[in-house]
């Protein structure tokens, strides 16, 4: 609630931008879109599929959360949209209540944009019944660009919460040590991140010995033993705004080998963290971070970095794919990994950085990297 | 990892039914039943919207994960399914994968079945185009119906996880206190379920004062205060089985009112509970609940329980437009529900209940109900 005067910047900005884009209205659905535009996640979307979010905003400015009927009380007092309206989530359609919406408004005939990428065939087919005069257009590209560039209030959260997660890392390698179980390293970062005033961990990813090569393992009972690796990312949340920020650590010594790769690591971050800077081209990024890479005999995977904001990879990616122009206002993790797993060894570091007026912030920067942390 | 002998039974269970249901194969895609099928969620499905999963499982017997390479390496170790394969996430695409793997295992003119309630156009139109020969079903009733009953593996993680639930209730309630904020006794919940060996939480549900009668607000730093109400509810998962189980407490002393609007609760869940066993109807206990209801003077909102498992909410459901007969392996929620939102006070308790072969067993009894907790 205490959001509402910096959250209702969002619709007015959307509004302003879908003339230009051709649009006379746009239509979050996504968790990420919804939430976006509502600038509040309804909480049940994400653990109750059927409860479908509509967060609308029109170019004339009207704008309307439309929700399940168990979610209009907290809709009421947390949207940053101008009106709610809900459906009965047992008796009527969320394709239903949409139509009627729109037509209040005066779209029956518009140019509505939809996320092609997630409206499903049950509500986008009566939803096109009930208004056959509508046009409606794939808007996800649309709504990526509204969400690239971050507004302050958005970036505070980033901040906040970004620092959190960073330092719970810390906190909680005072205290590991072999011998523990991954759930109980788990316990002492949720710890951390409550204590610091942090409001939620979305998803913690431990990995330690043979699973410390895995993508996004979670916490298991398994006992961290001494002389293996451990990688821990934190995606903690604050009003929905993520942090991802990853660090890798030795239970125990780190052999030579390891200390080495850790710094080919931590080279090719402060270099690729060095040319961030509005106009800089991502591309170039990737270039200068393959050499460095290469340099240290090091096999990167296909990407070094990637936007974050309401989720966890979104636009601008710094890979081999694509080539982006870095604009201030946005939020990049930038994310050297490189995994043995016929050794069981898997090392990463990853870091946000928000792009400033005359070259970044790095959010996340809590402690000095140089050294692997060894428990 | 360790769950892999036990989880093999829902992939031949699934294979099986489906030649009756008039289908070659079926693909599930939303994150519950790409989860159900190849019994382990892939962490990243609900943060990367863009990662799609597909769990595919035919007939024939033979079944595949298919993966975003980032999840590859994850997938291989913990996958139920007998083959994984992955798509690049920057140059290949999913439906593109899919039509591959279903072309190689002879099904280019088969009868899919998919969820047509989660797969989007961006997917479904080029999956169409390159497998005109097949025929696409909505699967999402058969999907239900495989998952309404419970094997014995997937009781134990509902049980282990709801007991967890439930006893960080009482735990955090021995430490909870006016003056506190709703984060901090989110923190001893946590706190709670992690030392009991918890997986994760999924979301917290904490709202005091005039938040309690909000369907599912989330912990704030708002201080609760003496003579206010609160109400929790703790979504905890383990192998992404969740827990669904509600208190409600008096910050202070409970008046006579609030007593007496309680004992019309739990005399409304107690005599649900009592008519819970194999053949009885929903719509009778609904009725039952009902008139009980009625009787105490309290409104009752238009659903008693639903089905729990890889979803918050799912069938069957106990509310007033469904009538469904009650069968051994099914695993409910009953969850009275009274809010006064004119008056800032809310009630709701929330039990889990196995259906047993004679009759039923409630998994969330840890402690006796009967009087309002008072912090």
């Amino acid at each position: 609630m205490t959001q509402q005067p910096f959250a209702r910047i969002v619709p007015a900005k959307v509004a302003a931008a879908l003339a230009p884009a051709g649009l006379d209205a746009v239509v979050g659905m996504s968790p990420d879109n919804a939430t976006y535009l509502a600038q509040v996640a309804i909480p049940s979307q994400t653990l109750i599929r059927s409860r479908l979010v509509m967060a609308l905003v029109a170019a004339s400015g009207a704008s309307c959360h439309v929700v399940a009927d168990m979610e209009e009380s907290f809709a009421r007092a947390e949207t940053a949209l101008a009106a709610v309206r809900a459906y009965n989530e047992f008796t009527e359609t969320p394709a239903g209540k949409l139509a009627e919406v729109l037509t209040e408004m005066g779209l029956a005939d518009g140019r509505i944009g939809l996320e092609m990428d997630f409206v499903a065939p049950t509500f986008l087919e009566p939803l096109k019944e009930k208004l056959p005069r509508a046009q409606f257009i794939h808007a996800a590209a649309f709504l990526d660009e509204m969400r690239t560039i971050k507004t302050p209030w958005e970036i505070e959260r980033l901040r906040n919460v970004g620092r959190i997660a960073a330092r719970a890392h810390y906190d909680a390698y005072e205290k590991a040590r072999p011998g523990m179980t991954e759930l109980a390293l788990a316990g002492l970062i949720y710890e951390s991140v409550f204590r610091q005033g942090g409001e939620s961990v979305v998803k913690l990813v431990i990995g330690s010995g043979p699973r410390c090569t895995q993508a996004n393992p979670g916490p298991t009972s398994r006992v961290m033993q001494k002389g293996e690796m451990l990688r821990v990312d934190i995606y903690a949340a604050e009003c929905s705004f993520l942090s991802d920020v990853a660090r890798t650590a030795v239970l125990g010594k780190a052999t030579d080998e390891q200390k080495r790769t850790w710094r080919g690591l931590t080279e090719a971050l402060d270099i690729s963290l060095g040319l961030i800077k509005p106009g800089q081209s991502t591309g170039a990024i990737y270039q200068r971070f393959l050499e460095t890479f290469g340099r240290h005999g090091l096999r990167p995977i296909n990407f070094l970095g990637h936007g974050l904001g309401l989720t966890l990879h979104e636009e601008p990616y710094i890979n081999r794919y694509s080539d982006t122009v870095l604009r201030e206002g946005m939020v990049l993790c930038l994310e050297p990994y490189f995994m043995m797993p016929e050794r069981n060894m898997g090392f990463q570091i990853e870091e946000e950085v928000l792009v400033t007026a005359d070259g970044c912030e790095v959010l996340t920067a809590v402690e000095p990297t140089a050294r692997l942390i060894e428990l």
